[in-house]
């Protein structure tokens, strides 16, 4: 088959495990017959610098004409200390989800045995966790109409949620629990909000067509102490944008795999994955950053946008390998040899 | 001194783990020479079921016209599956809140080195960890407007805040930062809400009048996480009403010791103390229930409404002895002898 994949390297560590997940999709597409043509673009502070924009219309074009996108990172520490600053590199993720469609953001949490150590909790309360959350990523309070009033002295956010909205993203829901374990959990806060009311009465109305899934309403403040009490309790989660982005980040750390977590970000027409660690200032073009989150982001890219799970397969059982021999970057190291960002993608490449 | 207390015992185990500390109380107003006067009121589903109304306004008289108000838990299951029920015990809540002024809820969460191994955490991450939440309680999200448009097919909940509201909040986060390690974390979403940038823009004002305190600030997403990885890297924490509702249950599960955290929400007259745990339905008159929380409650009650430092001191000096010589109930007898919540009391009383 042939694909053009758009390549959005971003800011920070983006370009150099970008260049390592490139390598490892070639090897794939060389083995199994496939043809990729890459499509590099400008995003995030790049992008500021080159053309004022963090996402140019020249990116977004070049996205809408891909089969599927592949993102590093974006996000620059000059621009954190002033959130009000015009122009910020986030405002392009924003723009990019919303122009993009891309309304669910799908972001697992699963443990690899050999890295249990490294979760700040404890081994018996991580085994087994295999938890999947879709966050709604084009609506709600990110979205809805915010400003001033009084002269500046009244702030204002938002949240809004048509029905339409929550009924796509919970179908999407439904549709992985039944490829799963067919439990399905939705967080809200009904007991406070109206958008969370609107969400709990639309996903009990489309239980009846999904009658083997066992479907829970927890809150939002019980989710948050379940998952660092219980993750593995947990299978499918769906939630509105700003609850997932706050869960999602949480849910990240309790593996301990935290530098090898991939994610997807799916709309009607086009997907985007990328690693869920940020752009990490500190270490670019250092040659330490684990490029293993950004490779295993491919590897969903071949399996969820290209239906091509042998491909898939192929990547995951690489890093898999890699993890079992110790050809990890320093993070992973514990003491033991580190081998730089480079060499990790070379030695998963030639392991494809 | 001469003390009247509203007592507000609520719903499931409220009264059980109320009358414990009423005890307690008791003991040391009879110790230190103080007269202490209850005044007990019906709130929660207690209140619904005999006045129809979860916060009664003789509730809300009985409040006003006491010195503080000591408070158990409400919630009932029958209310549980129907958040959108006309009346609901989480009504009563938020009324009480409103119209008591309680603008800002102080919830600790430090560690008894006894307890440690019954943290989800490695006991390495949570060794030390001390913070205490300032939670915005009586504005943004929860009190904004809220509802329906397009004949029920789009909710809206609106995000509220006003500069002045900002400062009285952020006033008693500086202050407690100077009582403590002069350490003050501002929790925002300010690369997304717009409320979030009033919050920075004024905390960032007010820094020039407590220049002793460091100050941080940090996206609500990124503290979710760090407080699983490094608990003891926080001390005073200040946050918006919906952030601190989901930080301050996720922080409670981290330390081992849910069952003994107490909290205080204030205003400019009055204050309210309560346990963090809820009204734990399923032990209802079990004697079952741990008391330690709305006994160190009252401790906190004794320390902060009566600035009677020695007062609490006796209190959580009691309890610590419990703790020391395995005077607890069930869920920390760990294969030890458990003891009733009364027994608990008794024992807490005579050791004043
Ligand atoms: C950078 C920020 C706007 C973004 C978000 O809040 O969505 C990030 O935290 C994320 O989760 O991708
Ligand atoms: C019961 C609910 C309305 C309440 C809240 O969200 O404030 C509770 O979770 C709390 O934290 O006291």
């Amino acid at each position: 088959m042939k694909f053009n994949i758009a390549l959005l390297a971003g800011d920070g560590i983006g370009p150099e495990v970008i260049e390592q997940a490139v390598k490892v999709s070639d090897a794939v597409a060389l083995k199994f017959g496939h043809e990729i043509t890459w499509k590099p673009a400008l995003t995030g502070a790049a992008a500021i610098d080159a053309v004022g924009e963090p996402y140019p219309d020249e990116t977004h074009d070049i996205c809408v004409a891909s089969d599927a996108v592949l993102f590093g990172a974006i996000g620059h520490p000059r621009f954190d200390n002033d959130p009000s600053a015009k122009v910020r590199p986030e405002q392009g993720l924003l723009k990019m989800r919303k122009k993009l469609g891309l309304f669910a953001n799908v972001r697992p949490t699963f443990t690899f045995p050999s890295l249990l150590d490294k979760s700040p909790l404890k081994k018996e309360r991580i085994e087994g966790t295999d938890l999947v959350f879709l966050r709604e990523l084009t609506g709600g309070i990110y979205f809805g109409e915010k400003g001033r009033r009084d002269g500046g002295e009244t702030a204002f956010d938002n949240c809004v949620y048509t029905r339409a909205e929550v009924q796509r993203l919970a179908k999407k829901g439904f549709e992985l629990a039944m490829t799963r374990s067919k439990k399905l959990c939705c967080v809200d806060k009904a007991n406070v909000m109206e958008t969370s009311r609107l969400w709990r009465e639309t996903v009990q109305a489309m239980e009846k067509d999904y009658p083997e899934v066992e479907v829970s309403y927890e809150f939002v403040d019980a989710v948050a102490m379940r998952l660092v009490q219980w993750p593995n309790s947990y299978d499918v989660l769906i939630t509105e944008n700003l609850f997932g982005d706050i869960l999602t980040d949480e849910a990240s750390v309790i593996s301990g795999s935290m530098g090898l977590m991939p994610s997807a970000s799916m709309g009607a027409e086009i997907a985007l994955f990328e690693p869920i660690h940020g752009s990490y200032p500190q270490a670019t073009g250092l040659n330490i950053a684990n490029p293993m989150a950004t490779v295993l982001s491919a590897a969903m890219m071949f399996e969820t946008a290209f239906n091509l799970p042998e491909e898939g397969k192929a990547i995951r059982d690489a890093v898999n390998k890699a993890l079992a021999e110790g050809i990890v970057t320093e993070d992973l190291a514990d003491g033991g040899k580190a081998y730089g960002t480079k060499e990790v993608g070379d030695w998963l490449a030639a392991n494809i």
